[in-house]
């Protein structure tokens, strides 16, 4: 198990960390002066500064990009909408391609309508289905273009409305269906968040290996937990055993980032400097 | 697949469902005066009123109890707690037998001292570990009675405080590893909040069978949901196939009641005859 307590090289910071106080261009400054290695991304922010200036300032300030977050949300109720999300897709790919991210996130979508609380349809099986037809899609362009997908399972809880890829299982089912000779072109970004309560985690950490894990994120899930999206812990501040899974992850061949994503009111709530300063310290110590 | 629109004698009303509006009494009356078939009381509300006194209006009204809540929470920090809850099980065990429920819920526990908001430690596996003993223990004294055991995963988001199964094929699998000749003394309690996402939902129904359905919740899964305990929803109000997994539950065999869990502070503040008689309206148009 690496030793990540001496420098910060390693650390990515999720953009979706500190959205509330800074701007793209802002986080990059202060992940630069403190020698974080890395930082991932999410699209409305990318299009709010424009990619190729981001691009340029991330590689002038010699940070990578870890998965750039999202495509998915593949569901939708009629052909245009699956076309459209497919089209949208294809662009999320060809952006992350031009920024030189790792992977390209995919979070798969719930039930159409869901997010805005009006599902138009109650049939999971038919999502599922549709999903796995829109990331077949999307590897196809992906391959062409060398730029490696990351399916992202998220928390049952979260199911409904966001994304009904639920366990590493479920996902790593796809990426052996779609991609049965592991070419590394299709993985998973595994997120403790997401996954830390799954039995079966240890075993599919292992099945998944080198050539699936694609991305790392960390936070700390609370307890009790009072909102089902933005309540999530600094690490050390709840009950995930961090050490214990990124040594699972690291046996099993993953020698990349440590991407810390907190989407949280409270810390959003707090200044720039104290969050960041936190997260460096917490990786440090309990990471 | 059963027709239960005609009548309500399949359906149960868990006891709390109404635990705000009535007391037990007066929820085996209202339910009395309804035909509904069954309830599913609770330990505190039980003492609350004594068992004997229970056991006869229950009797008297015609009533079938579904099963008794609930059994469980097995993990503590030293042996001295450990053997406590074996104690309260075995209580539990006896109490279930003694008002002739038809089975014991069992809802595990998480880490010790995390529903007080204040988790003694993080060891999953540990836990895990400790409800396993525990359910093997509490089988031996409940076999010797002839109480069934029905162990229920609760929802992934309740995993660290109130439950570390959580999912029907982790239940299953310690169901298989004590008690491998399926003999009726242990399965599942099946409740439809807790276990609608899961993507190997029907599979796991399938692997159950009718010796290991002991019991069937259903309610609602809202969207968005604004709670992690507490806002459940009434049936149709949500995105759960109740039909369809229904439909599943008795493929496999069940043809036990369908008994109606909600806890939802919504509905808690609503009159308790609003409350029954919409129970009774969605159990037969859309369970």
């Amino acid at each position: 198990m690496r030793e990540l307590s001496g420098d910060v090289r390693h650390l990515s910071i999720n953009a979706a960390t500190a959205r509330k106080q800074l701007t793209l261009p802002a986080l990059i400054e202060a992940c630069a002066r403190r020698g974080i290695g890395a930082i991932g991304p999410w699209r409305d922010q990318i299009q709010a500064v424009g990619l190729v200036q981001v691009a340029r300032q991330v590689r002038d300030a010699g940070l990578t990009l870890t998965g750039y977050c999202r495509g998915g949300f593949f569901p939708a109720v009629d052909a245009a909408g699956l076309s459209g999300a497919l089209e949208d897709n294809r662009r999320a790919v060809d952006e992350a391609k031009a920024l030189g991210a790792s992977c390209l996130v995919l979070v798969a979508g719930g039930l159409p309508g869901a997010l805005a609380g009006a599902p138009a349809h109650k049939d999971m099986g038919l999502v599922r289905a549709q999903v796995r037809d829109g990331i077949a899609a999307t590897l196809e362009h992906a391959r062409s273009v060398g730029l490696p997908l990351a399916i992202e399972p998220l928390h049952p809880m979260q199911a409904a409305d966001r994304a009904c890829i639920n366990t590493l299982e479920q996902a790593l089912d796809i990426c052996e269906e779609l991609d049965p000779g592991r070419s590394g072109a299709l993985g998973v970004a595994l997120d403790v968040y997401h996954t830390w309560w799954d039995p079966k985690l240890a075993d599919q950490i292992a099945r998944a290996g080198r050539e699936r894990l694609l991305a790392y994120h960390v936070c700390d899930w609370l307890v009790p937990t009072r909102d089902l999206v933005n309540d999530r812990g600094m690490m050390g501040d709840g009950i995930i055993e961090l050490k214990k899974i990124r040594g699972l992850v690291e046996a099993a061949g993953y020698a990349g980032h440590v991407e810390v994503e907190i989407c949280s009111q409270a810390w959003w709530s707090r200044p720039a400097d104290e969050l960041l300063d936190t997260c460096v310290e917490r990786y440090q110590s309990v990471v």
